[in-house]
Parts: structure tokens; C-alpha cells; sequence
């Protein structure tokens, strides 16, 4: 019956992502006629293998539509205080309007000080406490990239949260409580009737089954299979883990793509987005707006 | 049948709210003993009838377990500066350890940049950005009383939300939305599985029906009836309305009763526990701790 077999939607990180960059070429091109030039400061310390190839791709993104880059590399047992005056060098140097820090730190590193350090105007990453503060409250100055990413990839295929139940696999601070909040706002973006589960929820599959809209960033290999989702739903993947088969999500793609409507791959989903958003909230901070979703 | 109906656990914020008060007396007294006396600061602009009232029970209240209260009133029509320059004096009053500023602010206030000038580690509603971002990141500092106050009166009667699925109505800044940051903290108070519907839900009924704890914030009389709830399920009503009927709440008191297996009373349930949060907050911030939920 393999003739009949109705294939998902696979929604293309990878190719969206291009023509947001694309779009963004045209914004960083009219910004620089202002004579404004943006520009990302990376701050990085230690040799950790997945962060060393997240900062060269978003190094490599921002030249591609040209944003500046300078990156900041410490060793891994670089002092507390160095990282610190380089914030704070960054903060007051007026060519940089985007910070980030490149997770995971180093353990001996205070994390939550050098956050708080960082001027909630060049936040890009819309990590600080300020941020995340805005974002809850309504009121966001620059949204996480994978969320906003998440969103964003959503609305290119024209699948609104409005509406909608929407359920979150997992409750971190980077993609699935800021998601949450982003998702509850009001307008075309948002309005979704939104579901938060983790590890402690019992009946997880269940859960799941009850979801138009399921977003998974648990951080466990191939958690949600195909019995866990709903015929037609849209399924989007936020892991990725380098295993013996390659790089897989916290999806299990092949079951879930013979019940799920749409679905992104990984890699080639929520990472390009992830990226591109970033770009976004750098040139809106150089911009000036710093507006957000 | 009458005989046989069984009455629902009645959650009596009144009661509990005199027991946490009683706590609070001797944690002052200890303060007071090493010489810090717990001082909270009110904010108040305009003449709206139920703020009067709840300024006036805060004002009580406070007193009554040893924290001294200064209210600062000003006339509806007052200039922006003028309470910014309060709001800043308070900042800088060493013996002042809470600011809060009384909601609602009338309109020509600039409300969020007011809220921005008030020292996050004086913030005992837990509302400026940085608080809400501390608590949506799961450090919180200062929980919003009302949120705080919820969770406590469910834990005084040894209802934990862990592994429960908890429906939130409404998805307001003051309640809704940092309820559900809360909920989702890890530990016996939070871990529970959050769902947050509002006006947008399309199918308000059915997801009620899902909830084993039901929190209704909505803002609307009498919203929840009989037939949205669960047997045996829990149902906190944060709702408030002054009508011909007396005051009501968010839920259908009567219909609800009928079914739910607890259940708090409107008025003498979420509203003394939310004052009551309002003092631990004021007295954490006197003792430097602000150790929040």
C-alpha cells in the first residue's frame, strides 16, 4: 500500500532560512548606506567540539549578509574576571550592537553574573533576566532565536498558532519556557492554547496525542515517536545529538513522519532558523527597534 | 438525594493567610531583635474605589505583623516625574526594603517606565522585568503574590502540583502567565504539567475538563460553570467582581461545588493569600534573602 502512503509536509529550515538571509541583505545593505554598520561580538571560552561549530556557522551567517563579527575566544579555564571586562568592553564600545555568549560555559564560570552583565539593549540572544522578563511580560525586546526561529518557520508556511493547542515537550530556559511565553502573547503569532510538559508529567504519550501544534525540545534522543502523535499534526523538532547514525533530533523521524502532517528534519529545521534569528535581532539592536517578534 | 452529596474541601485562604501571618509575626520579631524593621513603601495615584480598599488591607495587614508601611498618594492627575522621583527616593531609603506601585496606575502614567525604576531587590510584587525574567528563567528572586499565594494555599492543604495537570484561564501578566513559570519549576511545588488557555481557546470546555488542579484568572464573572470541571478536581478561583450579587469571583461557586473535590471561596480564598505573599516578600527582602517561592 506503499502507493497510497501520504507524505508530510517537511517544513525546510535550511531553504526559509536562506530567504530570510536573503531579505536581511537588503536591511544590513540599507543600514550601511546610513552609515551603520552591525556587528556581533561572540564571547567563547573553551574547545567544547558542537560550540566551536555553532560559532564558525554563525560567524560564517553574519558575513553572508553583512554583519560584522569579532569573537572573543578564552581557554576553558579562562578567570571570571576577563570575561567580564570583555562584556563590559563590548557593552560600552559603540560599533557593537549585539552580544552573545556561547553556551555551555565553563563550570567555574558564575554564568548568571556574566548574563546579568550584559546590556539588555545588545542582548541578542534575549537571554538576560531583563529579556526573558520583557518576553513574560508581554512586552518583548529581543526573543531567544530558537523560539522566535520556531515561530517564524511556522508562520513562512503559513501554519498560525492561533487558536491552536499547542504542546511543548520540555521546559528549558533557551527554547521551551520562553516558547510558552512567546506563544501566549496576543496576535496571529501567538494565541495558541499552550501545554508545557517534562519529565514529570506521567502520561506524556497522552499529552502529546491532545497536540494540532507539537514542539519537541526535551533533549533526549528519538523521545517522541509515531504512536505519540496525532494524524495531521504539525511535529517541530528543536533537538539535535550527534549519535553513531548521524545527527538525529528528539524526534523519531521515520515513525513520525507517517502520521504527522508536517514536520521539520534534522539537521536542515529549527537550526537554520535558529541562525537566522539571530541575524534578525542583531540588526534590529544596530536598527535600533529591537523589536522582536 | 441530598442526603448523599458529598461537599467539596472548602481551600480557606482566610484561615491559612492567619496562620502564614502568625509565622510572619515571629520572623519579624527576630528581625526587629537584630535591629532591622521590615519597611514596605505604597504607591498609590488616583482615588479608584478598590484600590483604596486594598491598600488599606495591605496597610493593615502589614502592621498587624510588625512591618511598618509608608503610602505615598497622589492625586489622579499627578505629573510622571513626580512619582518617579518617589519611586526613586524609596530606591535610595535604606530603611525601605519593598516598593510597590498600586494597579491600576491611571492612564497618562507611563506605568512600564515606572515599573523599570523600581530596584529589582526592592520589588516585592515581583512585577518589574527583571523578576519576571529571574522567575521565567527558574531563579526567582521575587514571586508576584497572587501566583505565590496560590501554590502556597495549595500546598497548606498538601496538594502538590507535581505531575499534575494544572489548567490555567487567563494569561495576564499578573497572574496567568507568571503562575505558569512557577508551576513548571522543578520540585514538589512546581513539576506540574501546564496548560494556559484564554480568551483565544477555541474549545475552553474540553480543556477544563482535562485539569486535575483548575486556576481560573480570567477576569470574567462567573466564567467556569458546573459542567467545564472534573469530578473531584481541584478549582482555585483568582477572580474578583464586585456585583449586585456581592462580590463573585471567576467561578460559578454554586455549579462548581457540585463537583469539584476542593475548591476556594470568593472572597476569603486567593485574595488574603495574596496580601499574605506580599508580606514573606517584604519581610525576605528586609532579612536580604528575597529568597521568593
Amino acid at each position: 500500500m506503499d502507493v497510497f502512503k501520504v507524505k508530510p509536509l517537511i517544513l525546510d529550515g535550511k531553504k526559509v532560512s536562506h530567504i530570510v538571509q536573503d531579505e536581511l541583505k537588503v536591511k544590513v545593505a540599507s543600514l550601511r548606506n546610513k552609515g551603520v554598520v552591525p556587528k556581533l561580538a561572540i564571547v567563547i571560552a573553551g574547545e567544547y567540539a558542537p560550540s566551536l561549530i555553532y560559532v564558525a556557522n554563525k560567524e560564517r551567517a553574519c558575513r553572508s549578509v553583512g554583519i560584522e563579527v569579532e569573537t572573543f575566544r578564552f581557554r576553558a579555564d579562562v578567570e571570571q574576571t576577563l570575561v567580564q571586562e570583555t562584556i563590559e568592553r563590548c557593552n560600552e564600545d559603540r560599533r557593537i550592537h549585539g552580544i552573545i555568549l556561547q553556551l555551555p560555559l565553563p563550570a567555574h564560570l558564575d554564568k548568571d553574573k556574566l548574563f546579568d552583565l550584559v546590556d539588555p539593549n545588545k542582548d541578542v540572544d534575549g537571554l538576560t533576566a531583563v529579556n526573558l522578563g520583557r518576553l513574560a511580560g508581554g512586552k518583548p525586546k529581543f526573543v531567544p532565536a530558537t523560539p522566535r526561529g520556531i515561530v517564524e518557520l511556522l508562520m513562512r508556511y503559513a501554519i498560525s498558532p492561533r487558536g491552536r493547542r499547542v504542546v511543548i515537550v520540555g521546559r528549558g530556559e533557551l527554547v521551551g519556557k520562553p516558547l510558552a511565553n512567546l506563544l501566549l502573547m496576543k496576535g496571529e503569532r501567538g494565541d495558541a492554547t499552550v501545554t508545557v510538559c517534562h519529565s514529570q508529567t506521567p502520561d506524556l504519550k497522552s499529552v502529546c496525542l491532545d497536540a494540532e501544534i507539537l514542539i519537541v525540545a526535551a533533549g533526549k534522543p528519538g523521545l517522541i515517536k509515531g504512536d505519540m502523535v496525532a494524524p495531521g499534526a504539525v511535529v517541530i523538532d528543536a533537538g539535535i545529538h550527534r549519535t553513531e547514525q548521524g545527527l538525529v533530533g528528539d524526534v523519531d523521524f521515520n515513525s513520525v513522519a507517517k502520521v504527522a502532517g508536517a514536520i521539520t528534519p534534522v539537521p536542515g529545521g529549527v537550526g537554520p532558523m535558529t541562525v537566522a534569528m539571530l541575524l534578525c535581532n542583531t540588526i534590529e539592536a544596530a536598527d535600533g527597534s529591537g523589536a522582536g517578534n
